[in-house]
């Protein structure tokens, strides 16, 4: 089993569990696969990267430090878009170009909330269904006219782009693409260490 | 209503769900407050602290900056420890020694996960009903042999005094705080804002 390098976009204003709380489900999961001995190196590791590579503040006032920039990250083979406070990242044509860059060589990236607005900005939701916070659907319809964004699932899997919606939601999401990365005996167990009270995709966000 | 400032107990090997949990519904709680009209400021406050002030890095390699150190932080009226690899947390005097004095002046004690391990290690568990992860319940027998050990509960509320099991658990106990203390109508819409399934006390940990 491979080591899939799992990248946490994170900038000033980002939402604390947004990031914290997929990024445990992929470390938990890893741990699990470890002890059930199907793998001799954990299958997923994180690494947090903010644009310049600088410590950022969360919307809660949290300081988190970077490990990467959008520079100097080892390849990806997993990309997740926390949501949160993100005017300047929407403004700054470098974080779009990145995205792009990372989208089409990486498996699978994802959006908390209202992560999917960098995704849509970017244009990687063009032609696709997307899902945010159900508070914000009508802004990610303004930013992503050429999505179809849907109202209230928890996440949606387009294959190569998966968005979710606010907050817990990103960890159902991180808890699927556990399933559908290393399979569902190894998701389940991981939910059971999370204590964690999975939902499935038939779920509803509110 | 008043601002109450929630200590966030971490340290090097702390898991980051287990204070970013807690911390996160706290914040929700306190932006629901403000938008619905109840509080003109926010109700709950959260600082970060380690024993020395200084940054400390998650058991899943994530940097986390403190706010402030044992020695220098406001008064705390609800302090949470999480969970984590803690055996430096459990040798040092100086953490037993903090955490009976905050909590003799704080209305609420809280431990996510093995952070229960430091509250039993305080004398604060004796003679108390307590919890942790369910993978943990004998090691906290052995830390706290005084303590009333329950192997599956979500979170006890012993009054001043509240554990909780592991990782997503510690966000149940923070809700069920929010509702002892800000009531229940604000608890439901921050569970629905976090889009978090809520469970309540007859609920078990696995």
């Amino acid at each position: 089993m491979k080591t899939r390098t799992v990248g946490f976009f994170v900038f000033d204003g980002v939402v604390l569990l947004e990031f914290a709380g997929p990024l445990q489900v992929f470390d938990v999961a890893a741990r699990v696969a470890v002890r059930r001995g199907l793998a001799a190196l954990p299958p997923f590791q994180p690494v947090v990267i903010s644009r310049s590579g600088a410590a950022v503040r969360t919307r809660e006032g949290v300081g988190i430090q970077a490990q990467a920039s959008l520079q100097d990250h080892p390849p990806l083979d997993l990309v997740i878009v926390a949501g949160g406070a993100l005017q300047a990242e929407l403004a700054a044509p470098e974080v779009a170009a990145w995205l792009r860059q990372v989208a089409g060589s990486s498996e699978v990236t994802g959006s908390v909330c209202v992560g999917s607005f960098l995704l849509g900005r970017a244009g990687l939701l063009d032609q696709r269904e997307a899902t945010t916070h159900f508070e914000d659907t009508e802004d990610l319809r303004a930013i992503a006219p050429a999505a179809r964004v849907s109202a209230d699932r928890l996440w949606i899997d387009e294959g190569a782009i998966v968005t979710s919606g606010g907050f817990a939601a990103g960890i159902d999401m991180a808890l699927h693409l556990v399933e559908r990365l290393l399979g569902a005996e190894i998701a389940a167990e991981t939910a059971r260490q999370l204590e964690y009270r999975r939902r499935d995709a038939a779920d509803r966000q509110a």
